[in-house]
């Protein structure tokens, strides 16, 4: 049995990306508070470094690899922003990154990866196996793989932006985190019960992919095909080991929303609050406000998870 | 001679407006650093309440009004921020409001005027004169008229935004400030003469409009047609008799960019900060890259002043 990663690992992974991770600003609109007639709060990781909550985790995992590790430098296999996560990463703790990443990744993620030095391999998301490919790397070159979510480090480094949002706000009413592979999730499940333990907790997930849901109500993980939804950070098959546990524990519900929905949500946050949010950043406002009714007078969190998204891409689903 | 308003003037607008108006963010990007070897602060008034700067010079103006004026309400001209700070301002100040825009304004910006309650009365930009049409209004029916920025009340709300940077950051040594009719540039010159003293403050026009720097070069006002350039915040003609020679007395000198270079900012913004920025909110950033290059090693300010653009225009010029 793995050991799951506890909030103490959350406050020590704080300690290791201050100054290296921004700490990200919590932004409040009057047109969503008077919308909900509740106290909303934006923890915007989409202004994190390299745009998205995911540097947090690397970073905390990379900087724990022994001096051996580092020489060898690190693999990751990720369809975005963990691609970016660790190359930007190994580049600040002086390390080789080589990242595995699908065929048809978004071309700013692509290039984005490439641009903080990592060495990209490419694979077919629908025919090959990713978490294959990046274990033959890892034990052909000598590399460590750092998965993209079922990792204690990296559970308890994404856990930090949910411990600043609540250090920032105080203890909130209820709380929306989007949910792929569940890093994101049980990390900041960490941080809300040690720091607003009555605090409803809710993941979410696109439509198209509630193996999440899935799996938190029938208790055990299920695997679906690769789900097709714009929320392409919420792309994945399964939870992980680590990850499902926690999400079981300390995880209230399991929603879901629509590519619609996203995409309405992406406009808002673009007119309204004048910030670029990639689609599955929007995951856990479009879930807020389909429940909007029940938060009234209460004091809400969402998780923006970031805004990694092509401009091209961007401006054909805003216009 | 008209009094100039003074640095007094813009602490009481601050007094008056807090609350209503949003203490904005000041975002950094670790990129623009490295880019320009320097500090840069960003004041994001793109974040402010109706999406632009121009609310804090309206409620600064509109609160002053006696018992009398409220009764009878405000009378402004203007397409754009400037009548959806008025409206929203008078809505809050519990007055009416009565805008004048042009028959072929954007009915989006028509209907956010509306909603924010103003009543809007149309003229035919090509026959009619809309500041007189807004003097009979404010005759006829004893309405007050708040201009868009040749106006002490004005200015010194406007000079707010610059007051909360300086608070944030301390002293800077350079500041780049956008200009149209120069409320803005005004405002904040009162604020860094007041508390930055020896920072090289600069205005920022679009090149197709360039009526500022021939005027501060010059001497004296100079009028010129409306400018075609996407920065339709500073389609001006001309500068104020109160903003002018605050701007000659403050502002060390008035630079100009290209609409090119306006666009590449927006992109930018989109991009790698991951804000959503009208054209004119970027005539600041744009300069300063521009002579980045005298920049090293200095501490920077910005002034991004809105960000309220057509959602499909927006993605037009991105995409």
């Amino acid at each position: 049995m793995n050991m799951l990663p506890t909030y103490d690992d959350v406050v020590d992974a704080a300690g290791r990306i201050a100054g290296a991770a921004n700490f990200t600003p919590v932004l409040t609109s009057r047109t969503v508070n008077e919308e909900f007639g509740a106290q909303v709060y934006f923890k915007c990781e989409n202004m994190q470094r390299m745009g998205a909550f995911k540097f947090r985790g690397a970073y905390n995992a990379l900087s724990r690899f022994s001096p051996e590790q580092r020489r060898a430098g690190v693999v990751a296999f990720s369809s975005g922003n963990h691609a970016q996560a660790v190359a930007l990463s190994a580049r600040l703790l002086g390390m080789p990154a080589t990242i595995v990443m699908p065929q048809d990744a978004p071309a700013a993620k692509v290039a984005a990866t490439q641009g903080y030095g990592g060495k990209v391999i490419f694979y077919d998301r629908y025919t090959e196996d990713r978490e294959q490919i990046g274990r033959e790397l890892a034990e052909k070159h000598g590399l460590t793989l750092v998965p993209p979510y079922d990792h204690a480090d990296v559970i308890a480094g994404q856990g930090t932006a949910a411990k600043e949002l609540f250090e920032e706000t105080g203890p909130l009413d209820a709380f929306f985190v989007c949910l792929g592979g569940g890093g994101l999730l049980s990390g900041s499940a960490l941080a809300t019960r040690a720091l607003a333990p009555n605090c409803d907790l809710y993941g979410v997930e696109p439509e198209a992919g509630n193996d999440g849901q899935q799996s938190f109500r029938s208790g055990a993980i299920v695997h679906i095909d690769t789900p097709k939804t714009i929320a392409d950070g919420a792309q994945t098959q399964h939870l992980g080991k680590l990850t499902f546990p926690i999400i079981q524990r300390d995880v209230d519900d399991i929603l879901t929303v629509s590519d619609d929905e996203l995409v309405q949500c992406m406009r808002f946050f673009a007119e309204r609050m004048k910030i670029v949010v990639e689609p599955t950043g929007c995951l856990g406002f479009a879930a807020a406000r389909k429940m909007k009714e029940s938060l009234r007078g209460k004091r809400v969190g969402i998780l923006v998870s970031g805004g990694n998204i092509d401009l091209a891409r961007f401006a054909g689903l805003i216009a």
